[in-house]
């Protein structure tokens, strides 16, 4: 928002690409962000954060440029005490589970940390593995000698791929994982032949896949992840749609992932026919779709989820995490895939001092809307406390299948 | 929904495609179903279950576990009085006309019964053609001989296939029908030379036409049969954008049409310009579009039925036959078009008892939706109550051509 | 409306192409209009004309077949009052400045005129140059031929064509302009080298261009317009997604843009991406993105004026100028833009006597919307106060450079 208005993400303290960094003062970062604190009026930042400045940190004043300077000695000595440290916001919170998304080949090393803390906490990682999928990015075959470190098992092959990939994935649920992450531009499916896999594969390693390779390896590599979901019970999640690094300058400057990624039309009924053709109607996967589209939200997704059973419909997405989003996806997913088809609400924020703010929207948007239904008699008021516990609670917690064990240790297995 | 929630098909006692089944107790079924009533809540289907029976059944209790048993028993002693026979609900429903969807080659024998019998209901046919006009599906040459037979007329070539629809049509005008129904995939037109026309077909009755003559096919038949309709006045329907049967397990196991019908991204500025061209300034067409793609309301649909005289906009169809779906349809469609481009309300329901009750539904969303228009002194209550009985009744009769004539006799012309 | 209704446009005294016309009664055409009033219940056009008439002339009675004569006479001796006159008018309506749209070859002499009148009143041109780049358009050498007159520059390469415009460009400028304005089909853009680009500019003076000799040019001119833009601060509009002349009996009958233009799905993800990395982050660029596609207002609109520092988007047009589009528009793109990475409101109206009447809808919509935002405490009243006040009246003055200078003299600099 701040760049979009023109202020240089170099004076924001952002970190260039080569490592070097413009010195700013915290303190001024947060008084330019103060005086243009105005632009985020309507948006979810903005509520979120007034949200959070006043239940969290306890702040009384509107923020200002004027008040800036006082609003950020009381956060920076709030979060010097002992109830401000993360544990101690984590129990506050009262977060049941937190899972974090790790790649393919991360060691976990940080959940180890977590379970040997002795601390109850339950902070789960998630299987996601697009990057040793990116045959055509340039550090593609670094990412395959990491995956081949962490299993232990030499990829030379296809077949020896996906047997690493595997091997991750039991490592994983030892560690706690319930579920799985998958970004890709277009959610297109379709399985290669074993022989084609292994062309296909081979040409990476050798240096020389082209666009039509990656599209066919993606598709297959959705198939295939499937097929290890429906074999090993993780919940597959798949986010399509988004256009990465939009922006040359900014991508080019400071790094990927930096902003500017920005949607595309998605299209699922074709897409997605192969995989949900040969695993849709196993119960043991369950598929839970986001859009960065909401024309698919009545067109597509919800005649999908209300018809095959492996399908669960996630909630409103990153842009669409908002009041107005939450309202149309409501009104978009409910009359045709209902309620019981969708996952619940979860959030996948990087502010972990939001987290709380993020439910408590969440809920409040849901309750309105389920009050909303039952003033016009389209429920009765037991179904609106069924349903907005379902809402907030249930759903995610059996369609993350977050029950097969209380601790991680318990899903040990494998 | 059932299904989507893991019970399978069998167990409803849906007959396989082999034409077998599993021995169901249809008290069992119900059982299910009421346990499972709470996936219906905030959708079309529970609100019209439930009006039902209240309405029609005058059942008093929540449908639950517990009470489907009772429910089930008041349900079949109800339906074994006389006012729940068919003619009876049809009166008390207060039906003027109602209209099945036949397919071109049918006798319609049970049409002739009903006006031999003496009744006053008024229940006409529908002209629907599809099958013949699909020239790569299995049993298209059987659909031929069926027509070639029903027609009298020889069919070894495009023009004597013309001639036999032609025959068709004129025999549907004699037993009441005022309109045909057209479903596509994508609503493509295009005029095929007649020599190209009689090679297509050459190629369809030899057994070998392809996607490509399935396509051009079905753009050429969509012009083919709007100008039949100028010719005889026959209202013309279109219902485009639906993948059928895309679970190719269900289609399989149970035949083709038991579900798993989804959606697509529809184009109509395009792919209707030939046909508008051609008839769309003509008065005596008449072209009621129907969409499962919203995003095309606005867009698309409203600017076009804004125009062309010949074009009406069919109520929100399908999935979006909903409280939501009808909101979003008047809000979406209303400024551009107004109301008198569209085509009231009509439902295509297989479940008779619903008729009345989706009715209501959609005038009670009407009349909230002209409430307020009222409030915010958009319109004048005048207004109001004129746009209320034309979206209710007058514009549904008039553009169906109901009152070309009281009993389908008058119509024989021909 | 009414030619949807089978009203011809003849009976409305349009003129045929040919220059002929019916002989029609000024009175009669109002008399039918009357009649058919009814058609606009729930359009914006039904609001924008009782208002106009309420307001504006006094009427007080509703406009029926009754009432049309009487009312006929009031207007009509209204507009002969000295306080009806334009000049009156707009200042009644308390025009700051009021903007033309200009071919790239017009001689603004009525501009000139307005200038030397001594009036106070700000009219401005906007710089429109489509007809120039449309090679494959009948009259595009004719064009050519006044663009060279106009500029005093020869035009017998793609150099000589950038040149004339670039002059014509600076005489608007000095004429007071502020803007530019660019229709097209599809927003795509992509820089051709200087020699593809003669090479195009040469088949198209040698009269031979294809459909992708098109396609190009207009993605190219594109990129040229807004390096133009960059070096000469004019604001650049972008209105995509209109299939003109859908109707080929109005096009040929009574010549072009006679109404049945047509939206059609737009894609700016892609499309504008070659535009946004030349020129997106230049803070001398201003970029009004407009559409007929709502689908993309929150999946690619907003996110990307919510990132670019050149990108503005421009209040909900044409069919969508209107209670419920711009509702929709609020809701959809604020989330992610904000408010201040919009354009506030403008109206392209033909219709003078509405251009109050506009603005007052536009601003009770956004005054609607921003209590709605007050009283579920999204914003508080300070911030509905300023953001009132934005979108009615600081985003347009400040995102179309109005205050530049206050007379056109000022920007002569050139």
């Amino acid at each position: 928002m701040l760049y979009s208005q023109g202020i240089p993400l170099e004076r924001l303290g952002i970190p260039r690409a080569d490592g070097t960094s413009d010195s700013v003062d915290p303190r001024d970062v947060w008084q330019m962000f103060a005086e243009h604190w105005f632009l985020f009026r309507g948006t979810p930042t903005g509520v979120w954060l007034e949200h959070e400045l006043y239940e969290l940190f306890g702040v009384r004043e509107k923020l200002t440029g004027d008040t800036a300077a006082d609003i950020y000695d009381l956060i920076a000595s709030r979060l010097r005490e002992p109830d401000f440290l993360p544990r101690s916001l984590f129990e506050r919170f009262n977060i049941e589970v937190l899972a974090t998304t790790d790649a393919a080949t991360d060691s976990l090393t940080d959940h180890a940390s977590i379970r040997d803390s002795g601390w109850n906490g339950r902070v789960l990682p998630t299987f996601r593995p697009d990057a040793v999928f990116r045959i055509t990015a340039p550090g593609w075959k670094h990412e395959i000698a990491k995956l081949a470190a962490q299993s232990g098992i030499e990829i030379e092959t296809y077949a020896q791929f996906v047997r690493a990939l595997e091997d991750r994935r039991t490592f994983f649920r030892a560690m706690g994982a319930t579920s799985t992450d998958h970004a890709v531009v277009e959610p297109y499916t379709q399985r290669l032949s074993d022989a084609d896999a292994e062309r296909v594969f081979a040409r990476a390693l050798a240096g020389n896949p082209d666009a039509d390779d990656q599209r066919r390896f993606d598709a297959h590599m959705l198939m295939e992840s499937a097929r290890m979901s429906v074999e090993d019970g993780m919940v597959m999640q798949l986010h399509p749609g988004a256009f990465r690094d939009h922006n040359e300058l900014v991508s080019s400057r400071f790094g990927r992932d930096k902003g500017g990624d920005i949607p595309r039309a998605t299209e699922f009924t074709e897409n997605l026919r192969a995989l949900l053709n040969a695993y849709g109607n196993d119960p043991r996967l369950t598929l839970i779709l986001f859009t960065l589209d909401e024309s698919t939200y009545a067109r597509e997704l919800a005649p999908l989820a209300g018809h095959y059973p492996a399908l669960r419909l996630g909630p409103p997405w990153w842009f669409h995490d908002s009041i107005e989003g939450m309202t149309r996806y409501r009104s978009s997913v409910t009359e045709t895939a209902g309620i019981y088809n969708t996952a619940g609400f979860n959030d996948d924020t990087r502010a972990f001092c939001s987290i709380a703010t993020r439910h408590d929207l969440s809920r409040r948007v849901d309750a309105n809307w389920l009050g909303g239904l039952v003033a016009r008699h389209v429920i009765d008021l037991a179904d609106a406390r069924d349903m907005g516990r379902a809402l907030a609670y249930d759903l995610a917690r059996q369609t993350y299948k977050l029950d097969r064990g209380t601790r991680p240790e318990a899903v040990v297995a494998g």
